[in-house]
């Protein structure tokens, strides 16, 4: 029996739902130990009738049969548990019940304080529209390709992706720090490239090139691409943790836009009965660390996604978050030209389309402005 | 079509292993889509017959049926795709095919010039068994908790842990910033009540803090942990990303063992048709990265990984693997005094035995003093 604790607490709890598979009979009894396993992860029945057992530990606020192998339990959290630290919340929320057979985490609601303790998207949809002075039609997004590339061919491809009408100009995922086109120099490259174009059209293409890279350099390369003229920043928090997104967004002296990727987490979202909740995962989640762009393999592609797993991250990219602006779902993996009055039509304007290497299908800068033509009519 | 490239490449490839599931009619041209996707995620009949066609892009080394809706493919890439840095070694792996349907990443045949890119773990087995002075037995490892206690009492019991003959007392993987008990706070009492045991008894209890807080301040916690005397820090690549490892690992001035933790990372791992093998993704990946123990939760406790699920990673753990030593398995989730024996027969005297709540159900000095002895037995 550990010692009976006095606990300042303010009360303020927040919510997780839990799909639970598998027999329902045992399930409510899997809820509570979600409970524990998520907070003290140690023996219940060694807590006194404490401020420990009252706060800390989950508590199941809700539990439905929803099928015969279905249970759903709601379960709450004191907010002090996470610290107002990102890394901790999400462990609150699915750190080692992720390891549990027949858990998946459904939705998230947080209260007032956790949200006030993260800064957000900086931009948000509001604020991209207004640097890319496109007050109300759907955003052109693609991606610098193929790896292998000099940085030069690469600066001249997003040179001309700019003089006709790119948006944002993202970095291909796998454009790392290879020997082919090292980071600074083609970072360095690109920028240019991309700044001196919009010194002539006036226009403010966005070249946002990807962190990608070793964590210990993470800061320090975001500092460089600033200062070599990058206008916003790719990160894949698969690789560096969701939490360097917020350190990105909550750092005034890069204040960038900030591209979340969803590489190498695709296994997270995969099982029905595991993981995490597609929009969960790839809205919420992205949005609370500061993401004011999530890219997201979309339906008919050559991905797996449904169009209502699509439709789960857009909504949650746009629902009520507290102070947090809307941000843009940025669907991708297949789009084509043809397909930009459907997927428009689908996801709304609020919306950046990434079209990837179909670009580069025949001439370049004709594909690419007949997109921009594209996105700027206005839907019949 | 882009232009033709001339590269400097090596020639050197490493190999990945994926499992196809679903109808193996399409099964090959899915292997040539991975191949595609996780390099120059361009298509294909763009690319000239150069060498990015050539090297960059990954190469089917073999495709076999092993069942009717099971296809195996052993792919190679270039070693330069990764820039010889671990996220990007990873991104090639699984970034964006882990969103494929149906592929799971089993194995991963590393060479000679990626296995020297990485320090791998500074302590190991060998240099972990120094450190304790234990040339052959089983390590004890043990975890601080619960959440809500004081850094004092936790550095109490932290204490009688260290006097009653823990090798390894690792910070909960829930104690991060909370209120209740501050991160540097709770790291500096139970660092120094270990040191001042360690003093009287002469033994080498190493006390190791978890650094799941903000990855802005991941290094700077280290560094404060190092100071006051921590033994070895606890890493939740889940949450930090698996990078976060190699930059300790890497690190001279930290030069403390590195114990991972599997937090969030389950789902990974649940699904038998897509993520990552068992073995692969906490055995391999965490040695590489440089861990010198990887936690994850032992079959026959309150998780759900399979005997076959936890010899494979204990396997990944010791198997020949470059310059880099062995590493101890660390099964637990569940480990008690009655299993001791059952364990340590099944994973061998190379493994770190993790005893958490059930060592505070009773006394925890006696409980402690008699799993100390079990290890320290001789098998019979």
């Amino acid at each position: 029996m550990i010692p009976s604790t006095t606990l300042h607490v303010s009360g303020e709890r927040f919510l997780a739902t839990y799909v639970l598979s598998g027999p329902v009979e045992g399930a409510r009894s899997r809820a509570e130990g979600i409970c524990v396993e998520q907070t003290i992860e140690f023996p219940a029945d060694l807590v006194p009738d404490d401020d420990i057992r009252r706060h800390v530990i989950g508590r199941v606020e809700s539990f439905d049969v929803a099928g015969p192998e279905t249970a759903v339990a709601r379960i709450s959290y004191a907010v002090e548990t996470t610290g107002f630290e990102l890394g901790q919340l999400l462990n609150v929320l699915f750190g080692n019940c992720s390891l549990y057979p027949g858990v998946r985490l459904t939705a998230v609601d947080l209260s007032p304080s956790l949200l006030r303790a993260f800064p957000g998207p900086r931009f948000g949809v509001p604020g991209l529209r207004r640097l890319l002075d496109a007050p109300t039609r759907p955003i052109f997004a693609t991606a610098l390709k193929p790896m292998g590339l000099s940085p030069e061919v690469l600066a001249d491809i997003a040179a001309t992706m700019a003089r006709s009408g790119v948006d944002v100009i993202k970095d291909d995922h796998g454009l790392a720090n290879q020997p082919f086109a090292p980071w600074e120099a083609r970072v360095r490259a690109c920028a240019a490239a991309v700044s001196k174009v919009n010194a002539v059209t006036g226009r403010r293409t966005l070249y946002m090139p990807s962190l990608n890279g070793p964590i210990s350099e993470f800061h320090e390369r975001a500092r460089i691409a600033r200062a070599a003229g990058a206008g916003g920043l790719l990160v894949l928090p698969g690789l560096t943790g969701m939490d360097s997104i917020r350190w990105l967004a909550s750092d005034e002296a890069i204040g960038l836009p900030i591209m979340g990727h969803p590489a190498y987490l695709g296994a997270n979202v995969a099982s029905p009965v595991a993981g995490i909740e597609h929009g969960l995962m790839f809205g919420t989640f992205y949005r609370l660390a500061g993401a004011d762009l999530t890219v997201f393999p979309s339906y008919g592609g050559r991905f797996s996604f449904t169009p209502d797993e699509c439709r789960s991250i857009a909504d949650a990219c746009r629902r009520p978050m507290g102070s947090f602006p809307a941000i843009f779902p940025t669907p991708a993996g297949g789009m084509t030209l043809a397909r930009v009055a459907e997927i428009r039509a689908f996801y709304g304007p609020d919306t950046a389309l990434l079209v990837g290497g179909d670009l580069q299908r025949g001439d370049l800068a004709e594909n690419t402005a007949r997109i921009r033509a594209a996105v700027e009519e206005r839907p019949a």
